[in-house]
């Protein structure tokens, strides 16, 4: 699962090292947590919609207690006065993906097998429940000492404003909780489903690959290859809470003499040859190490590394009106029409 | 009550011209409100002290709507699940003073004659319920956009960070609750008693004064005239949700030759005249203008303007262990051991 998460954080969520230990640190201690489908559970349940918030350089040394599940569920129900049924990954992406496994431990809830995004993006409103409606209120925040914060956001926007101000005071990196909703609006179409068994085929497919992990994996899920190549140049700043900065890619072999690079604000969003993009948000775009296809976070990316980057269509909901409103291209202030990586490139 | 809020505010608590006028405002719109004392009030009521926090010299520009206060009660209301019985000036300097007026006329709720300083400080911990060991939790904030955020903080230092990253996101200013206390709890000595009667009183002395209105007002509230002279240099700088820098005051007159110099952060914290200290945080130290002895806030301090600098002996609290260690001049950063001004200065 780990390793799925990281394919479909397009560098984003929080690198899944320490979010993996942590989770299997915590089964260890409280046993194994359960996976339900959406159908498994009652139409009014409430899941809680979970992960971290800030910048994933910070959460390598900025680890939770494991505590901040409960605290948030705490306060959540403190507030909607009733009861939270099931967690689920906000964005399923990297280690915002592992997290809730690791809370579900520690207060015995089960996760949902969907998220809200079916990647990682940087920023809280872009999730597939402000798609459908569903109000980003009350959002929870805590941090690994236990300070709990209850935000109401007269929009979205302020949400993101008020959650992100505060996580940069926590340090850079704290936890939340944003647009619960109910298993009813879930089955409606609110959340990307099967997200997480989506996750952990993807890593059993490099896992388990006998010869090219990288081919296996671009072969189901319909990736197109961007390069092939080595890691040339990283620039990267820790600003505002989030990571922003570009990779360059120098092309190896087949690829020699080409050059990519890629435009990262904690998720990598955009890659460009020359003037020309060849793949663009929504759509993932993830950096994988060409000999084990495990995915490179954009806080793990370094000079020399040999490199595949890979780029596969997001869920088709992020191709509405407002999904790239929410989070295409001229979102993150590229001057770039959406073009779906399909139809750029032959995809495996 | 508005020159009186002034002259206790030592500079801070924001301009009363325009509070002044919002409360007139509310009061022609929702009929006046009630002053109770304590002792008019249940012991089991509950007091919700309130304000704004954030930078002076922003609350000129940033005005509320009047509704801030409701949005304040209603969310304390909903968090705490209990009724609140009276509003309290969370400081009685400056437009925090003022502020309640404004609100309890939109609510229909009286105002409590107390306050939790018996003058006006920067920052958020610096009240008498927390030295009297009142929890700062729950914290209500809101904007004049309608935006709420509940903070539960592991401490009052914590209370303090995550406000203030609020009220900067705010754009350096906003409204907060915190410390809430019962009406027995104010009695045991937890609030400044008789806060509001005093604001009223300075004012009157003032406005009926039939010669000297500085004299007067020095003699109501014993305070020493450190100088009278004229200000030559301002530096002022809005930092962090802070309004910090320093004023120069030259002496006329009988001071010719001298040289005061204030030490600001929104108050006004130390008066030095060269090395020595003249008068320090916690006593107040106000800049009257000399002719009508209206107090100058530290965001109107201006190049020119004739002024008569007081300082007068604060509430007896303040001068404790704890008082001091909060709001004493180490707690801001100067290397100064406390010299109360009846000591440094005979008091009119």
């Amino acid at each position: 699962m780990a390793r799925g998460c990281s394919v479909l954080g397009a560098g984003g969520g929080g690198d899944t090292y320490t979010s993996l230990l942590a989770a299997r640190h915590a089964i260890e201690r409280f046993g194994p947590v359960g996976l339900v489908a959406l159908d498994d559970l009652p139409d009014d349940a409430l899941i809680m919609p979970c992960g971290g918030i800030g910048a994933p350089v910070v959460s390598i040394e900025k680890l939770g207690t494991g505590d901040e599940g409960r605290w948030l569920r705490d306060g959540l129900e403190q507030v909607r006065q009733g009861r939270v049924a099931a967690l689920m990954a906000g964005e399923i992406g990297g280690a915002n993906g592992m997290q809730p496994i690791n809370w579900a431990a520690h207060i015995g809830l089960p996760v949902v097998d969907a998220d809200g995004m079916g990647r990682a993006f940087p920023e809280i409103p872009q999730v597939t429940m402000e798609i459908a409606g569903i109000s980003p209120n009350p959002a929870v925040m805590t941090d690994e000492r236990g300070n709990v914060i209850v935000f109401r956001a007269t929009d979205s926007d302020w949400m993101e404003r008020m959650e992100r101000a505060s996580a940069v005071e926590f340090g850079g990196m704290s936890w939340s909780s944003e647009y619960q909703l109910t298993v009813g609006e879930a089955k409606a179409g609110a959340v990307v489903n099967h997200a997480v068994s989506l996750a952990i085929r993807l890593g059993t497919v490099v896992a388990q690959a006998e010869h090219d992990p990288v081919e296996a994996l671009a072969r189901e899920i319909h990736a197109a290859r961007l390069i092939v190549g080595k890691i040339v140049d990283v620039e990267r700043r820790t600003t505002a809470g989030f990571v922003r900065g570009s990779a360059t890619i120098e092309g190896l072999d087949a690829d020699a003499g080409r050059t990519l690079r890629l435009e990262i604000q904690n998720e990598n969003l955009v890659a460009l040859e020359g003037e020309r993009a060849l793949a663009m948000v929504p759509d993932i775009i993830t950096v994988l190490d060409s000999e084990s296809a495990n995915a490179i976070s954009t806080e793990r990316l370094r000079y020399g590394q040999r490199v595949t980057v890979i780029a596969f269509p997001c869920d088709p909901i992020w191709r509405t009106a407002r999904g790239l409103e929410l989070a295409g291209p001229r979102h993150f202030g590229y001057d770039l029409d959406y073009a779906p990586v399909e139809d750029l490139h032959a995809l495996a």
